[in-house]
């Protein structure tokens, strides 16, 4: 039977009068959007315009939801109790829900942002609220969990539709996690590389670490970076290497 | 045939650790209830406590846009384009929705707040992109359009499931408008006048004006207020009177 | 030598439409105002009112700066770096400078708030960091630091001009920790107890513990809320009491 | 005697993890900065980094506040009453005069941003108010005014320290107001064009209308825009022919 794969990248990043990444480049690779939700970034103006060009592209779109904080971009800590972890991922999602319907589509799935996720993937509780908020407000919305954490094991106590993640450009431990970012190594930069090493990992159905020690792991879908036009060659370069291969993209 | 009307209020107006209005109390007279949504007031934890209580008492619940302000409470007069009102509206709405759907209900009726309604209430365009980004999201939710005013005209105009409203404690001029807060007798501060003089409006189906004359109208809802003590004796007037009335309050 | 001691109180906690505590007659009793400075409460319209308010009742004013956070008060803990750190401090102060100067006065102290003060209790680096941000910007401002906590020691090791501050409503610890709010007489609610428990206090120059240990410490100031009628009703107490021991109340 | 000119250039204008324009190409040409304040643009670590920046380099720097509205940049129209905009002024002056301290200089001028400073163009009252709440905070500071606006009038009023500013990219109609950007030739886009023509103005003390009219304006100080590459070479050029007319460039 023919693999198949998705691919991801976080979108919808502007604000107000700032841009960040080039949407319209990444749409053109990627399967699916996780597109910002106004708490971290993506205001509703951009919001709209990034629903828009991602239904327009068949491209399947997703809450990707982080902490109140726009000036941190997401990334900084914030110590919120279960209710308000809950509150945070409602509100995000319906407001993304009425964005794509506005846009004449659907969401698909879900995936937490920058410190959001972090600490998703170290505290289960944390994973399980948000993910129990999000299949409230949509059952059976497909949560994007990161392979090896502790999203993952959230997920599969709460029997969600889930799809196991990997990343395209980074370089995995002999136990599932990242290789630390100040070591050589931990990030890939050459797009030669990066589209074989995922298309091995996704034929194997296992990540394969820098050791290059095989580790069985679902994979539905690639996280890939458009900041960058060197993230855009190593997303291109992930897509042709699969397609080479034979394992078809599709979204979720 | 026994006539029915709605009671409405706005609600859910406190934010973070400031505490607006008795919620509470409100809730045990009116029969639908007008939520912030977070953009002027209502943050995502007061909307989450306040679908529920309301939803727990049976009352109808809607969201209730406003612009993009806390400090100014939504009634700072702001100029946006459209596509920006109207992808406000989106965003406000489908929080809402989610917010709804967590507490175990579903909107059913939507009312633009503060600056928003007046701006709305003098600018038919205004208006109309208001409504039609609402009806996009959520098809048939009601409108609450104010009498005599751009927002009626609108709703009309698109075809919208709409609930004329007038106010419980404000005087009318002899062509619908408001009567002038300035001058005397253009609140309703009397608890024991409020209640006969709404019922008799909706007995005869018609706006009774300062000088006594009567403007046909449609009044499916009535607007209290819960904001000071008085205003709650008012509001309990209104339902008083007009259950003594025979006519039966009801969520749109 | 008569002695004499300081009496402070956080205020302009109020945000937009929303009130929070009455500081006009928190101003009746205390000394010194530490005032919010816009990033966790208090908008630039709320501190115009309460530097006025305070600089005509003769009070000192002081800033109070917190994380950016209105909607949790800035009581949730936001990892930062030393430079995000330091310049949070200097925003606010500068923007606390100017409001003083409009309103004809200067300020005379800063104390942090919230959950910034609570990290800066456990970490000297963090206080060290806010501290000399503020001496940068304002050189000899007086900076109240908790009894027993690191904010003393940063303010000691940087040489600052520092007020040692003591709570007026709180049990202590023989360590000169707080005793924990959910253990039984954590908090000191009754009025008739605050004032001479304070009085002794100060006359003596040490903390008294629950237990009755004495741990001499430099008392410059205590800390009285006014968020209350029984807060205002302890602050009262507190006033009267060492007010008829003979002690000066006398702002920084 | 010879003559000297300012040249002025907003900066700061990134946001968090969004970069605007190219401040340290801009601040190798201009002797100006204009830096924005936090309330359109400008968090406290851009601002720390950019008054540092032009600190560096000899700059001189001045604050930029504008509307409470970073999604809208400062762009979009809000009323508020004369109480709220002097505050907004005196917040954000406030927060500047601490940054420019903080990193080892002083303020010397203010200049209105965005929608601010155009209602203040078109009226006296706002412009005296804003200007009215600078020189409070910062008695002699040198307030930036646009030729033949309200600005002028009303710091002419007042008897402010102000600098009379024309645009270094825009053409002028022969009642001093700006050629409508919809009309061809509005704004200058060709920098070899450009030099010439301001230092013409500036030798001539006149602005000279796109009919070729003269009408004498005192040009204390051009402004320049740095926000993309042709900005940048039109910057460039004003600066160079000014300099090769003998005219020397000199901060306020």
């Amino acid at each position: 039977m023919a693999k198949t794969v998705d691919l991801n990248a976080d979108m919808g990043e502007s604000f107000g009068p700032w841009v960040m990444g080039n949407d319209a480049a990444v749409l053109d690779i990627v399967t699916s959007a996780n597109i910002a939700c106004g708490f971290h970034a993506g205001d509703a103006d951009v919001m709209a315009r990034t629903f828009r060009m991602a239904l327009e592209k068949g491209v399947g779109v997703g809450a990707h939801p982080g902490f109140a904080d726009v000036q941190g971009f997401g990334r900084r800590r914030i110590s919120l109790s279960s209710e308000e972890l809950a509150n945070l991922v409602t509100y995000q999602l319906g407001a993304a829900q009425a964005m794509a319907r506005a846009a004449g589509g659907e969401l698909r799935h879900l995936k937490l942002h920058g410190a959001l996720a972090n600490m998703a993937s170290e505290d289960i509780e944390m994973a399980r609220t948000c993910y129990a908020a999000a299949e409230k407000v949509q059952p059976g919305i497909v949560i994007m969990t990161l392979a090896g954490t502790a999203q993952e094991a959230a997920a599969e106590a709460l029997g969600l539709n889930r799809a196991g993640e990997i990343f395209a450009d980074r370089a995995y431990n002999d136990d599932a996690t990242l290789v630390d970012r100040k070591l050589p190594g931990a990030v890939i930069h050459d797009a030669a590389l990066a589209g074989p090493r995922i298309t091995e990992m996704v034929k194997e159905g296992a990540i394969i670490t820098a050791n290059g020690k095989r580790i069985p792991t679902r994979i539905d879908t690639i996280c890939l970076h458009g900041d960058t036009p060197e993230a855009i060659d190593i997303a291109a370069s992930v897509r042709d290497s699969l397609t080479a291969a034979g394992i078809s993209l599709k979204k979720l």
